[in-house]
């Protein structure tokens, strides 16, 4: 007898980051459409097929399973989310493996695998201290310092739903006005970047407001990478007075499997210390700490440029959920917020070639004997991460990794 | 035999601004759930009910008017809008009504009124060009002009779709971080605006991006009225460097009757004479223009304090559509974007109480010998337009109405 034949579905299907400590769910379509998975070693279990007819099943996880992405599981609240991960823990460390659940296990390979959720609102943050004061430095050396309110709140801004994509999704490079000298004209980007950043999905069972952290805690189900495409000389040209639009909005990308929180609890880090007395509904004091060791590496065209540190970001998911909704703004199902450029200290731990490059002035030396100000047609930018596990393992958090395609063509006049 | 015997449903319905050469559609519940329907007077058709079993009804629209809102009708495209509306609008117009028809209409004060449609993305603009340089007036005085890309591109940015509300939700006074002296403390805003403003509904079959002025003009569903409520002191505060967020996030209010762009022929206005070449993706010279005379009211507690006309805005919604689209961004169906506060010349024609009373430092003299700087709790602000109709006629966007109700409880520490 094999040990295919012997060992549990997480022993025949391997890790490599992707173990029964981990378990992230997304969105795949094996030829009968597309249905929520969840993901060990290089393949995915067909959750709505491993778990038909399982005697332990709610009601309220069996509708949430009924739709082709993630949607209904988030929306079916935390309780949910714990029952499911108990279920499917289970049920993928039994040995020998059962013959139907077999049956509902793909390569991960042979499949399609699709955005896991359907995004309601979408906020993007700026929560590292490092990346937020080397954008002064860049940008106002006169007066390089964070602006007055970061360290009272997490700033943030909305972004585009529509143009979260999942990884794999193809970047083409932004049109849009932008600087010529002093005269504004209208062509592709000449300074595509990337931001790598950590995402947070949000699930609810009702439209709620006013969150407070302990309950923020209840409605972050998991964690995505998360690449916030931008185009500097769009952003830099539309920002005064409102913020970035077009110069973000062409595309935000995220990886396919999200990781649950529930996997996270070895990674989990007190955030800095902060310096700046926080209002009673930031003050996190005293909680679970929700800083998490995740490290980040990204890759361009294969070759590690940086490897950004997600523990020293400022604020931490729980503080950016209370504040997004203390003025009573309502929280729907589906939410996801970005945590800003991850960036650490030194010059190889900084998430965005803005910073690496220093806006394209000071170009990052490669492997091969070139520099890159900023992104190229044909450039791929890959990034990935991993945190610490149980008993020394290592989580993965997969990638989110796009390929710069050329603009297209200008339309004649 | 009376006269709502042998007159058509529009002449027993009467007008008021709601006659055949307007027909705006909205969501409505009679008892049996929410569903589309067409208003007429101060009566609405629910159209599912109207259309069953009608010969020349296509299944795009029989598909179409099977969901609770507009959601249906939106994603259809325009030629269903043009199919629903010649169908309604001989229906409505026959003369005798059919029994059959009758017992489909219904008075709007007997219905509950929804959101017409859920709003996938939101964009707010930025378009007045007397609101912007006043802005600036205000809050940079040393400096009193327009940014450096205003008048290349519409200025605008995200804002919260799940905070998009209809017409009459209470507004809750919003807390949130603002400046004491120079101290950041939390509480409720002292603050608290309107602004009277245009929203555009977008609709496509399918999911479109680099949207050219003539395909943007048949994405332009209808329109609304927007009251884009603010907190200044939070918004001032948070804003440097991504925007404003939390300061206008808390609630979004518009008209729950969708007015046609069909009825608003016209209402049509060239724009202001642009005296910067714009790109060629903005260039509107030679198309139908895209301006609307369209007079806004707002009335502080039945009092008008304040006449918009929206015709002076500089920018117009196919080319905020086509902005908003021309870097590879995704347009969905649902999507809802404003024009940014509408203000002309005078004082008695801006559209937000930072304008009428300079950012408080000058009230506003009302009728019963008062002032007002901000917004007061138990205040109600109501917005209300006018276009031209065919042959002198008047066709009344509506009303967006909202209370300001206190802030909840400051939870204890």
């Amino acid at each position: 007898m094999s040990a295919a034949q012997t060992g549990s579905i997480a022993d025949i299907h391997g890790t490599q980051g992707f173990g029964l400590n981990n378990l992230p769910y997304g969105s795949f379509d094996a030829g009968a459409g597309f249905r929520p998975g969840v993901r060990i070693g290089d393949s995915v279990v067909d959750l709505r097929a491993a778990l038909a007819g399982h005697p332990r099943v709610s009601d309220a996880l069996r509708v949430a399973l009924d739709t082709p992405s993630l949607d209904g599981i988030l929306a079916a609240g935390h309780l949910v989310w714990a029952e499911l991960r108990e279920l499917v823990t289970v049920l993928l460390g039994e040995t020998p493996v059962d013959d139907r659940l077999s049956k509902t296990v793909h390569a991960i390979a042979s499949v399609r695998i699709g955005m896991p959720f359907t995004v309601s609102d979408y906020v993007d943050f700026y929560t590292s201290e490092q990346h937020a004061l080397r954008v002064a430095e860049i940008f106002q050396p006169e007066r390089p310092e964070l602006s007055r309110a970061w360290k009272h709140l997490p700033i943030g801004y909305h972004g585009r739903s529509a143009t979260v994509v999942a990884s794999g999704t193809d970047v083409v490079r932004p049109k849009g006005l932008r600087l010529d000298g002093s005269a504004a004209t209208f062509g592709p980007t000449r300074q595509l970047d990337f931001e790598a950043e950590v995402g947070f999905v949000v699930g609810t069972t009702d439209a709620v407001s006013e969150v407070s952290l302990e309950d923020a805690s209840r409605h972050i189900f998991g964690v995505v990478l998360l690449n916030d495409w931008s185009a500097r000389d769009i952003q830099m040209f539309e920002s005064a007075p409102l913020g970035p639009h077009l110069g973000k909005s062409f595309a935000t990308a995220i990886s396919p499997w999200v990781v649950p929180i529930a996997a996270l609890e070895n990674a989990r880090v007190q955030p800095p210390t902060r310096d700046t007395p926080l209002a009673p509904y930031l003050d996190d004091r005293g909680m679970q700490p929700w800083g998490f060791d995740l490290r980040l590496a990204v890759e361009l065209n294969g070759e590690v440029i940086s490897r950004p540190p997600f523990s020293t970001q400022y604020w931490t998911a729980v503080q950016m959920l209370a504040h997004m909704t203390v003025n009573g703004a309502i929280l729907r199902s589906g939410g996801l917020f970005g945590s800003g450029t991850v960036s650490g200290e030194r010059r190889d731990q900084r998430g965005c070639l803005l910073e690496l490059t220093w806006n394209g002035t000071d170009p990052l030396p490669l492997a091969d004997g070139t520099t890159i100000s900023y992104l190229a047609d044909g450039d791929e930018v890959r990034i990935t991460a991993t945190a610490p596990g149980a008993g020394g393992s290592t989580i993965s958090l997969g990638e989110v990794t796009g390929w710069i395609s050329p603009a297209t063509a200008m339309k004649p006049v």
